[in-house]
């Protein structure tokens, strides 16, 4: 296991950890300079970020500081109801492939989508299944948009408590389940992001990191589980304020072959969210050496 | 599958669904009373609503009104840090057991624990492997205890989002394992208790219902996943309400061979628990013709 006790040169920031710093949004390109000043070599930015600061603008920024990508957040969002809501998820996902080569991202991370219209408070239905089928076919059709662009998906199976209306793909064996369907020859065109706070409770959480292997190991997130957790998305801890033990899940990933970054995403409205921003980075840097 | 939507008489009420009305604690025995006024057979009571009660006053009211119990809530929390505190689980189990025994239920309902100490907001550590063996091994004490007083204990597997903090078994496989190595024989001395809200988002749900099968199907608690869900613990939905196929799952485990009650078990700090109790029972029964 790499030792990450003396640097932070595999420390990567998902830019929604210092997105909403105290009510006001904070510019990406501002993120960005904020990270390079630190010696903070990666970032995973989120689409909406990119295009408020403009795309050719982000990528001419990380050129200049040398920060390369961790992942691109995010495509996904399959399931629909009809044949307008199917085609403008598919246009969708092309662009985020699109922008994620211009980037130079490592991945396009997938976040699948769940019932459809439930996000909104208007789940569409009760048919869970038939959603996973559908999840199942779009990322199928958006493989072939990714090869030929020689851009990896990394599935990232999200907590169950998303399980309705953000991400019908749960667990990591099922995840890989349709890794293995859509990929069976592992060619690294599809895989799956780990990421702590959506794995760290599942029981078959070693055996399938060691089943996923080099090839589907494309991303690693960290944050922490707090006890107690106020929100169910807005209450992600530090590293080290939490109950997930970091270090063994990072052996875990390592040991089966991943020696890539550590991408700190953590959404907290009401600590890390109220802090100045480069506090909230110290912090990150300070917990990476001594928590993951 | 049986058709529920002529009568009520597989309708059990799980008395946490009516004990907090409008911010006052509405007695087990006035909850039986208004119970038995409505012609619902059966109820799951808490242990410590039965305490305040009086154990032989609610073992004296159910006879009186001829309702019979679908299960006892509960026992379980099975982890600890030291002698003192494993003894001190081992007594309150047995306890537990006897108190069953004497209300007649026709099983005890194991809530497993977390992390030590997490639930009080201070984890002793993050060896959630750790605090599962020592589940295993509580169950396995307890269920020596069990077979002499021919009380069968049904493991109920928390949602993934209580993993730390209520219960380190979170999937109805893991459950199953845990039955598997302690009662290879499914002598009906241990089983599970299948509650849609925990089990509803697992894409194995339906087969390991057919795994478990009739001797392991030991209760099945009812309710339903909101969107948006506000409240890790105290946000569940009224059955059609919210995006579990209810009947569906009922379904899998009829067809498993499971006979007994549909327990609706709603913590609703912000609607539920703001009605009227009469209003809240009505309400159940109209649901579980209609919706389950």
């Amino acid at each position: 296991m790499r030792d990450f006790s003396t640097d932070h040169r595999w420390l990567s920031i998902n830019t929604a950890t210092v997105r909403r710093q105290r009510g006001l949004d904070w510019g990406l390109l501002d993120i960005l300079d904020a990270c390079a000043a630190r010696g903070i070599r990666a970032v995973a930015p989120w689409r909406d970020q990119v295009a408020a600061a403009g795309l050719q603008n982000v990528a001419q920024r990380l050129l200049a500081h040398g920060i390369e990508l961790s992942g691109y957040c995010r495509g996904g969002m399959f399931t629909y109801t009809d044949a307008a809501g199917l085609q403008a998820v598919r246009d969708d996902n092309r662009r985020a492939l699109d922008e994620a080569c211009t980037l130079g991202a490592p991945c396009l991370v997938l976040v699948v989508g769940g019932l459809p219209g439930a996000l909104a408070g208007k789940p569409a239905h009760k048919d869970i299944a038939g959603a996973r089928e559908q999840v199942t076919e779009g990322i199928g059709a958006l493989l072939q948009d990714a090869r030929e662009r020689g851009m990896p998906l990394a599935i990232e199976p999200l907590h169950p408590m998303y399980a309705a209306d953000r991400a019908c793909i749960n667990t990591l064996s099922q995840a890989l389940d349709v890794c293995d369907a859509l990929d069976p020859t592992r060619s690294g065109a599809l895989g799956v992001a780990v990421d702590a706070y959506h794995v760290w409770w599942d029981p078959q959480l070693q055996a399938q990191i060691e089943r996923a292997g080099r090839e589907r190991l494309l991303a690693l997130h960290v944050c922490d589980w707090l006890t107690p957790t106020t929100d169910l998305l807005e209450d992600r801890g530090m590293m080290g304020d939490g109950v997930i033990d970091l270090p063994q899940l990072r052996g875990w990933v390592e040991d089966a072959g991943f020696a890539g970054y550590s991408e700190v995403e953590i959404f907290s409205r009401a600590n890390w969210w109220q802090r100045e921003g480069g506090e909230v980075l110290d912090t990150c840097i300070e917990r990476h050496r001594r928590c993951v």
